[in-house]
């Protein structure tokens, strides 16, 4: 995983009890989640929102995703996601992830991600000019 | 709750790993995915799929729910939903299940879910003819 | 649903994009998520931790509930979960929540839980009178 | 991806509601939760369940994961987890999986996971020998 570059957004939330499993911790697929509410973060860190790109026709659908998971998260702890944008090209944009224990900011998970422009009819296509303000950021 | 009466459909399935929490057993949400499954195995059913419903531009929304949880089911056990009509009115169809133990049928959740039909806009309207098929099945 | 009384926990934070639905709006299950957070907030709020309790051998698990859709919440919209404590007794206590949109306090969900307090082996017990002190908030 | 090797098990189901967003399809997470499946489904078919492992004081946690997203699956499809073991040392396994469309066998999704032998005090550990019997399988 990259080092972070560009703008890094960051936001701290609890974990929630129903993130846990039977294991004691977070389950790994809540990881994900978070991580998608990181790109999310990031994005209304960039004075608009995700919602407004999909009303515009415009959707961003998993292609790739990489993740490591380091330390167990556990339920009511404080962990924040920050995220960035590692790279985009015409029809595509990867984002990455750190999320760490909001307490001692002891690593807890990485991640990149991969998305693909699709429009309505689900074909890909180029990333309106309109983002490239935030794809820049 | 009312006893199973007309079409009662059933499905049964392993409980998911991801379905647990913490206290090591299913998490209380898990149980109204698995109602909704049930209710998308009654329509199944049928002979149709509610994906068709909402194809032709009509929703049905989650209007009031009632839920007992009465044993609790845990990992990779199978749990079959037995799932049934308990009303409809023209706008309104009120369905009701029943979760139980696949092996020893001991039962492990009732509750019923008032589902309310909308149009495309959001707005509360009447359901479409061609369902009364399976609404009074 | 009973009105607020005693001591009122309020949490808010935005509609994650995974809460919601090919309806377009967030799946009826997630609101028990935003509510059983409603709860933890209100541990926390009274100083202590749910997990604290979970780590003294007791479990407070679903027994009944009941739940209002009033409006549907969307992705990336802010909303406020209001808890509080309707109830309890020596082996049960009922929390009550309000879910609002953050911005101009419309209701969007009510629901009540009773919850049930369990020993390691799953055995209904009294509430621990440790507990008593933010039962009565 | 490496091609599926030694035992492959196969579990069959349809996408339920929950598991789709407001793009139309299933969300990204919901395949890691059938992924996981597939691995239950993998260790029921050796005659065993993960259940019984962590009864035993062994839990297997996730550490590294790879996935390709490659069409997307919709509501009420049925869609079939090819799950087998990519390879294991003293301490990690790697499972495997494909994601097919159950009709036209056509690939949705593909992934790796490399899962960590924890001991009940979260520390690595090595996997016990009864468990070798499917890990060969």
């Amino acid at each position: 995983m990259a080092s972070p570059q560009g703008y890094v957004s960051e936001i701290t939330f609890h974990v929630r009890y129903a993130e846990t499993d039977m294991m004691g911790i977070v389950h790994h697929a809540s990881y994900l989640v978070w991580f998608e509410e990181g790109r999310s973060a990031f994005i209304r860190e960039q004075g608009t929102s995700y919602a407004k790109l999909e009303e515009a026709g415009y959707y961003l659908a998993a292609g790739e995703l990489n993740a490591r998971y380091i330390k167990a998260a556990v339920y009511d702890q404080q962990v924040t996601v920050r995220c960035w944008i590692e790279s985009h090209k015409s029809r595509t944009v990867t984002f990455a992830c750190e999320i760490i224990a909001s307490d001692d900011s002891s690593l807890l998970f990485t991640s990149s991600i991969k998305l693909i422009c699709l429009d309505k009819s689900g074909q890909i296509t180029r990333i309106p000019q309109v983002w490239s303000k935030w794809l820049d950021a």
